[in-house]
C-alpha cells in the first residue's frame, strides 16, 4: 500500500485503501487490462462529487434496495473491479437479500473466472455467511451480446427480474434493459451509457453505496414509482457543477 | 491493442492508442504503480472537455511556447506517463527549442530511470534528431522535497528559468514554483494542485497540446503578461459545466 494508507485518519485513506484492494486483485489475476484506467475515471468523478453520498444518490439507493427487496428473482452481478473493491459487501448484501450473486465479466477468460470465483468463496468462508455464488456453469446467453461476454446462468441473470450491476459496461447494461429487467446501476459518471440506460442509477462510490444499502431500514423505502431517473442524473451533474461554479473567477480556490 | 484501435476512423482511436502506448511502457517497466489510475482520471476529464482543445487552452499553449522560446534556460521535464504517451513529441519539442529534456520521476528507482532513459535514446535515434537527455546523473536537489524524488541535474532542472512539467505531481510543482521558476503545467484536471499552482496551465490532453505546440507560428505568440491564470482555469471549468447544464432535466441526452 502507498504511504500513509494504513492510517484511517489520513484524508486519502479510503482512496488509497481502494487502490490497495485493486493491487491485490491484480496480483490474483482477477482484473481486466482496463481495470485500473476505469478505476481512475471513477476517482475523477468521485473527486468532483466531493467524495460524498449526495442526498439524491441516497434516495436512489433506497429506491434500489426497495426494488431488490420486492423482486421475485433478484440477482447481484459482479465483475472484476466489483469483487476487488467490494467483494465482502456484495456477499453480505446477497446474504441479506437471500439472493444469488453471479460473476459476469466482459473480458471473460477461464483464468479470470476461476480467480474471481475462488476469491468470492474464500470471502464467503471468512465472513461465515450463506450466499449462492453463480457464474461457474453458464448455460444461457444474454440476447444481443456476442461471444463470451454474453454468457450467464439460467437460474441467475437470465431469470432475474431485478438485477444490480455495479460498474457495468454500457453494452451489457443496455442488453439487460432490453430483456425487460429492472437494472440497477452504480456508477460515478452520471454521463456514462450505463448510468443513462439503467432503470435506477446510483451515482455514488461503490463501497459507500453498499455500506449505505446494508445499514438501511428496509421498512421505510420509497417506491420505484417515486424515482425520477433524469432528475437523479441531473442532480449528480448539478452537484459537480455547483462545485465548479466561480471556483477561480472570484479569486477563491 | 484493444479491438478497433488499429482503425484511425474509429471514434475512440486516439483514446485506445494512448492506452496501447501505456501498455507497452508498462511492459518495459517505465511506469509507476499509479500510472494507469492517473491516466484514467485524465480520461474522465478529457471526456468532460469533449476531447477537444478549447480556445482558452490554445491561447495558454501559445503563451507557454512563448515563455519557453524566450527563456534563458528552458527545460522539459518528463516522467513515466509523459514518455509513454508523448516521448516522441517531447523530444521533437526539445530539439525545436534547442533545450534539454530531463527525466524526473516521483517514484524513482534505478530500474525505472534506466527503462525511461533507454526508451528516450531509442526514440531519439529513430527520429534522427539532436536533443540532450538528462536525468542519468543527478547532482542536485529540488529544495523542499524529500528523498529520491528531489533529485535533479544542476545543468537541467536546477538552473532552469522556465520549465515544462506535463502531468506533474502537486508537491513537486509547488517546489519548482517556490524556486522562482516559471512552471508550465499540462493537466486535464483544472482543479488539481498542479493546475492551480503552476505559473501557466494548459488544460488539455498531452499529445494534442504538444502537436499544437509543435505546429505553432513562433513569431506570433501572446506575451506572458497577457495570461490570466485564474481565468484560464475557470474557462476549463466552464467548458465542463456548459456540457453538463440541463443535460437531463430538459429531456435531452
Amino acid at each position: 500500500m502507498e504511504e500513509h494508507a494504513a492510517d484511517p485518519s489520513h484524508p486519502r485513506y479510503r482512496s488509497l485503501l481502494m487502490r490497495h484492494r485493486l493491487e491485490i486483485a491484480a496480483e490474483k489475476g482477477m482484473l481486466a487490462d482496463s481495470a485500473l484506467i476505469a478505476h481512475g475515471r471513477g476517482e475523477a468523478y468521485d473527486y468532483l462529487l466531493d467524495e460524498k453520498t449526495s442526498s439524491s444518490a441516497h434516495v436512489a439507493t433506497q429506491v434500489a434496495l426497495g426494488a431488490l427487496v420486492n423482486a421475485q428473482h433478484p440477482v447481484l452481478s459482479v465483475n472484476g473491479n466489483v469483487v476487488a473493491l467490494a467483494g465482502d459487501e456484495m456477499l453480505l448484501l446477497a446474504a441479506k437479500l437471500d439472493c444469488p450473486l453471479e460473476v459476469n465479466i466482459f473480458y471473460r477468460t477461464p483464468e479470470r473466472m476461476q480467480a474471481l470465483l475462488s476469491d468470492l468463496h474464500e470471502r464467503k468462508t471468512r465472513l461465515g455467511i450463506d450466499a449462492e455464488i453463480l457464474g461457474a456453469e453458464p448455460d444461457a446467453t444474454i440476447p444481443g451480446l456476442k461471444g463470451p461476454r454474453a454468457k450467464c446462468e439460467s437460474k441467475g441473470i437470465l431469470q432475474a427480474d431485478v438485477i444490480l450491476v455495479p460498474l457495468e459496461d454500457g453494452d451489457r447494461c443496455e442488453a439487460l434493459v432490453a430483456m425487460g429487467k429492472t437494472v440497477i446501476v452504480i456508477d460515478l459518471n452520471p454521463l456514462s451509457r450505463s448510468a443513462r440506460r439503467g432503470s435506477i442509477t446510483i451515482v455514488d462510490e461503490l463501497t459507500r453505496c453498499l455500506e449505505n444499502m446494508l445499514s438501511m431500514d428496509r421498512t421505510q423505502l420509497p417506491s420505484l414509482e417515486s424515482y425520477d431517473h433524469n432528475q437523479t442524473l441531473q442532480d449528480a451533474l448539478n452537484t459537480i457543477v455547483d462545485g465548479m461554479r466561480n471556483k477561480f473567477s472570484d479569486g477563491k480556490e
